[in-house]
């Protein structure tokens, strides 16, 4: 599991930021990768990536400002272009559908795959793939924003091999069984309980996406536990009343949403064009007065999400 | 007047070609930049470039093909952003406005200035600028395509100087009044009459801009005598059929096009990305072999227009 920034900025493009957009790199676990947001340009950033259109599965619309969206049509179209023959799932606000549809009708764009709308109207679970669930809520900012939470099942512990050695259990097909917990009997006769040999559950990763957003206590909830929370942060420290007006946080409200969620690591994104070099720095800084694991991202930063240990 | 390329890539955006868009800088004139077509990260590619997007003032969409417009919701926007208070012209085949206007609103995005939208229904004189006109017709696309024929006011001739010297009339206020072709009286008695001491008119340049299209009649009508024509070259020379099949034009129509105009320069665009390196420079040749003034363009390439000689 990896996520990818492809585009960092806020509200216009600039020449070191990208709108918006993320890619949530499901590859060992469902071969999918999940897209959030895809401001105009996405496709562009993809070129600079080892991301194929046609892997993308999903896509989750946090809210409907230009900066947000207006990327989709030609992406949608690229990736027909490109062989992407699958099955594309879109969830977003209400408006979504009609914003795709209109766009790629009046273009004449016709894809070689169908797209599933799936337009969010009540926070919970909207998406349940078997290994991962999808669960949202409403943040607050000037339009409908939504936050996502992505979390993983847990997985099974594995088979303690040295564990059975110790036993005298012979290795072999039987390993197969006592791995799947099953009870097997020995050729010596012994009954053993499979689960006696098979280490703790792996805790499932969560990852916590969020749309433009003042701070909010639902981020928080979202971000519960989370391995990862993505949260904006447009303005200073000093800029709280600005950001306010704006609808907008800044990076000292998101590092505390991560510190009271007890979340294991906080990426900022949507950065100002205002902050470059040492005042993104200083950004970064801000935000790890009160949350030590605290990174503002750049455009094409890609980070491992690793189990908790 | 120069016009730049933004975009010279066909049906998608590849690494080295960016989708369709054209500025034609009139900034000298009229000081309004004009651009041609829209596609995704026109925007970007004008930040690299010294176009201010407050100075464009008219936007020619050529048809609705992705690639040509969905650039466009992203640049208005950017455009309010950037302090464009100015009203804006758009012009295009019917559909541009809803397009423009669903994007706008679902967005939630509210620009500063008005734009006045011109759906061409027919053929003909579109606009009237006084120092220039447009003209349109339509071309063989496989959706409704435009082409731009810009033609600008015959400039007056230039005072004669020498000839004035010679005929020993003193400079001064008087030679406002000659030059305007006003007959005035010299101190000396004689009365002149200022027409006889004015240069010939000077022609005003024209600059054809195609969108995408079959060869067609009608082309070399919009292209008649222009010292401009920008025509599509999807296809090589040999690829006639395929150009055929897909409404597109292969290089050495596109050439004969020009010859055909007595056009005084081609600028070959919507390039396949199959087409890098030496395989373009033989794209130009082909054109070449027919009309010697045939260019192939890159990204960001600028050219002036100068006038006739």
């Amino acid at each position: 599991m990896e996520i990818q920034f492809l585009g960092t900025g806020a509200g216009v493009p600039g020449r070191l930021r990208n709108v918006s957009s993320i890619a949530l790199k499901l590859l060992d676990e469902i071969n999918e990768i999940w897209l959030f947001d895809c401001g105009e340009g996405t496709q562009h950033q993809i070129l600079k990536t080892a991301v194929r259109p046609r892997k993308i599965k999903k896509i989750f619309i946090t809210h409907l400002h230009g900066d947000h969206i207006f990327g989709l049509p030609g992406l949608l179209s690229s990736r027909a272009f490109q062989g992407g023959d699958d099955e594309l799932m879109i969830f977003g606000p209400k408006g979504i559908q009609q914003f795709v549809t209109v766009c790629l009708k009046i273009s004449d764009s016709h894809l070689k795959y169908p797209i599933t709308f799936v337009e969010i109207s009540e926070a919970g679970l909207i998406y349940d793939s078997g290994t991962f669930q999808v669960y949202c809520d409403f943040l607050d900012h000037r339009i409908e924003s939504i936050g996502y939470r992505v979390v993983e099942k847990n997985l099974p512990g594995e088979l303690q091999a040295a564990k059975l050695k110790e036993a005298g259990i012979p290795s072999g097909p039987l390993y197969g069984r006592i791995k799947r917990g099953e009870t097997v009997e020995l050729p010596d006769g012994r009954r053993i309980d499979g689960r006696d040999y098979i280490g703790p559950e792996k805790k499932g990763r969560i990852v916590t996406i969020l749309g433009d957003t003042r701070k909010h206590p639902n981020s928080v909830k979202l971000a519960k536990d989370a391995d990862v929370l993505v949260h904006e942060s447009t303005f200073r420290q000093d800029e709280a009343a600005l950001a306010k007006s704006y609808y907008h946080a800044t990076t000292k409200q998101a590092a505390e949403v991560a510190k009271q969620a007890g979340a294991k690591r906080l990426f900022l994104t949507h950065i100002s064009a205002r902050y470059i070099g040492k005042e993104a720095l200083k950004l970064e800084k801000e935000a790890q007065s009160v949350f030590k694991q605290s990174t503002i991202v750049n455009d094409l930063d890609s980070f491992d999400i690793p189990f908790k240990k």
